[in-house]
């Protein structure tokens, strides 16, 4: 009895714990919940790398790009969360388990990033470059304050 | 001499496609670039994905989800295609080499992609069921014709 119960109650045990998954969120299985952000946030900072590169002077400074570079990370800003879901703390991924046991401190962190990159993409439109700079810098503190909380080091 | 020259040749070769690439595109290496674009499609589809499961009936129909994931679909579409930069058809990508040769065909792909995404964010806004089916589906056949020409299967 036993060799044919144990099987058949991982099966239970696997489809309950698939269909708490999906109940909570769109994700079809855990590893697209975590390649998703992956995904989005990479798109976020490669956009955000170019508004660096003007910021530091590598690329010229054309008013029309930055602008569009900064409404991608903040249209991009707002994607990541939802995907942090129960039991995607495993795999491939970078996240610290405190994102589910501190969840009111890591909704405040990227809910300020999201703050931060809507201010970015509002300054980027006005085309003012040293006002450009500063909210980059803001945003990045966002970045930052988020990754050392609740990214592991790579 | 020979055994100085052939790495210091190599050295030249490497110094100068990579001077090429950064010309063409903001991608710092070859394979940011492949990822950026594998991670905009990625979102892309999963977001689509959510439509179709409203299309299908396997979730319920939600107009304000539909039209907030239609709009991003559309967002996203605009995205992965300054990133088939020269070069990147090697590594982990399941580009096929024609993208490079039948540049004119592949823009013409994409950009019938970016027509039909935008008309879905469109339809998905009106919030009437069957048109949201019907131009998801022509949306479809845009990524699929696309697929088929220009993409190695898994």
């Amino acid at each position: 009895m036993q060799s044919i119960l144990k099987p058949l109650l991982s099966m239970v045990l696997i489809a309950g714990s698939a269909g708490a998954a999906q109940a909570q969120s769109p994700f079809g299985k855990p590893e697209d919940a975590i390649k998703y952000r992956q995904s989005a946030l990479f798109v976020m900072g490669q956009h955000f790398g170019r508004i660096g590169a003007v910021v530091k002077g590598k690329r010229p400074f054309d008013k029309a790009e930055v602008a569009k570079n900064a409404a991608i990370v903040e249209e991009m800003s707002k994607l990541p969360w939802d995907a942090f879901i129960a039991g995607t703390d495993k795999g491939k991924t970078q996240a610290k388990p405190n994102i589910w046991t501190e969840a009111a401190k890591f909704k405040s962190r990227h809910e300020k990033l999201e703050q931060e990159t809507a201010k970015l993409a509002q300054v980027a439109k006005g085309g003012d470059l040293d006002a450009i700079k500063a909210q980059f810098g803001e945003t990045g503190k966002a970045c930052k304050a988020c990754h050392d909380d609740f990214r592991k080091k790579d």
